[in-house]
């Protein structure tokens, strides 16, 4: 199957993130029609020509006529979804999601998952600490990555159709990584910086912490407002990579802590160096 | 004395934060003087128009005209510097500085400094992570606290000039702290994010990170381009305080380590929430 125009987009799940898919594929040109819980999103969906038509249903002629189906849920309802209803879908479709850890549900739902429709797994780079459709911006994906994370069950052919829905949305850079890799990566660069984010906000009582902060405690409290529930399901289906990754962190913060408690300069200068030359690679490889 | 455009201000050391200041007291219309290291950035700051008059020397008459005198020095050469040249100072002449940590140097600076001068202290909470005087960049100023750290040899006068001088510079907020919650302040507020950020910068070697983050890891490793001579000296004077945060954030990081090891999901949403709640009523007192 090939992305294109007369193809039926069915998005499950019109949150921040699946508002903001139908936003950039409609304002592509495509068909897009969405379920979700509450009636309001599909309202204010509708009324924002951000789908062409929803409902909160389980309407099987809205799943059986389309061809590719985005589900923008949390990994566990996602999976009971998948269970409950994938007799209705076309036989044929493609379906993808959104979600932030990989190992833990991909190979689940390809296991249940009828042989003739394909999951192909990918993982959209962007978000906002706000929720819901109301703030829905396809603004988001741009300069971001977007990662498709294929297994062996995966075909050249839905793999393609992945990319090319990457490329649509308006996504800066499309990879591809195996789900293990994905989940190691995400434990890093994004479950760990939450982890240390909340814990800064939280570690410390200080009252009028405003009158005195720079731009630092700010840069690394942004996402320290947090979504409980998602974050927490995150968290727990990713949980060793998490663990292995906070460790790693604790050790090369000793490092910096027995530095500073020895008054060795040195080791201090050489960690900031480092620091210094691989964020700046960084920068550099981001432009 | 009053801050007034007769009084004669004197910068010394002329890199990123002392530029921005000429640059924001000249656009006043004061008459700004310079003395710095280099050539260059004296060559510089006068063709930008950023200083009246400058040099590399330690010259006596600018020293002995200034009403006012601003050092913008690492911490140990602005002691060596006041304790070889303050017999040049005028009479009545009051000194601030914009020093990072205040116990380890104010005490020490007001102990041996002449009785007819009176040194103020202050810390201007606003930077960036490129350096020298051709970064200078007044705006840096616009929205950012100014604390000015008075101790008990401090004199209203003083201490009402320090102020008008970080509200003519452009601060948003002017504060009042002393040196020790100071400190305390800025070892949990600036020191303990940049530990953070050079050791998430530093734990893990994995290539291509740039493929793969989103903006989390952006924001929290912003300020892990640090320069290591002037970070090291201000980790060094603000040693037991800095300690004493990372201890308190490690702390609370085993907290949620503990809670994601024994799947405790109402722990790690517990501490999410009050993290959501600080952040919230953080971002609103910004504004």
């Amino acid at each position: 199957m090939k992305l294109n125009k007369d193809k039926k987009i069915l998005i499950v799940g019109l949150g921040l993130i699946g508002g903001s898919y139908a936003m950039a594929l409609t304002k592509k040109g495509y068909r897009v029609g969405a379920i979700t819980r509450s009636e309001s999103s599909i309202e204010y969906a509708l009324s924002m020509g951000l789908i062409d038509y929803g409902t909160t249903e389980i309407d099987k002629d809205i799943i059986g006529e389309a061809d590719l189906i985005i589900f923008c849920l949390y990994p566990n309802v996602f999976y009971e979804w998948i269970k409950n209803n994938q007799q209705y879908f076309k036989p044929g479709a493609v379906i993808t999601d959104v979600t932030g850890i990989k190992v833990n549900i991909v190979y689940k739902i390809q296991e249940i998952l009828r042989p003739d429709v394909e999951f192909i797994p990918s993982h959209p780079m962007a978000g906002r600490e706000v929720y819901g459709v109301k703030n829905a911006d396809d603004r988001i994906f741009k300069g971001a990555n977007f990662i498709v994370t294929p297994t062996s069950k995966n075909t050249p052919d839905a793999i393609e159709l992945c990319r090319n829905l990457g490329e649509e949305l308006g996504f800066y850079r499309i990879s591809e990584l195996t789900p293990e890799k994905h989940d190691d990566m995400i434990g890093f660069l994004s479950q760990l910086t939450h982890c240390i984010a909340i814990t800064l906000m939280t570690c410390n009582n200080v009252e009028h912490l405003q009158d005195y902060t720079g731009d630092s405690f700010r840069d690394l409290t942004r996402i320290a407002r947090i979504n409980e529930d998602m974050w927490t399901e995150l968290f727990l289906l990713n949980r060793d990579q998490l663990l292995k990754h906070i460790s790693q962190f604790e050790v090369e913060l000793d490092k910096l802590k027995i530095a500073l408690n020895q008054n060795d300069e040195e080791t201090i200068k050489d960690i900031m160096r480092k620091s210094t030359e691989r964020r700046a690679l960084f920068d550099k490889k981001e432009n």
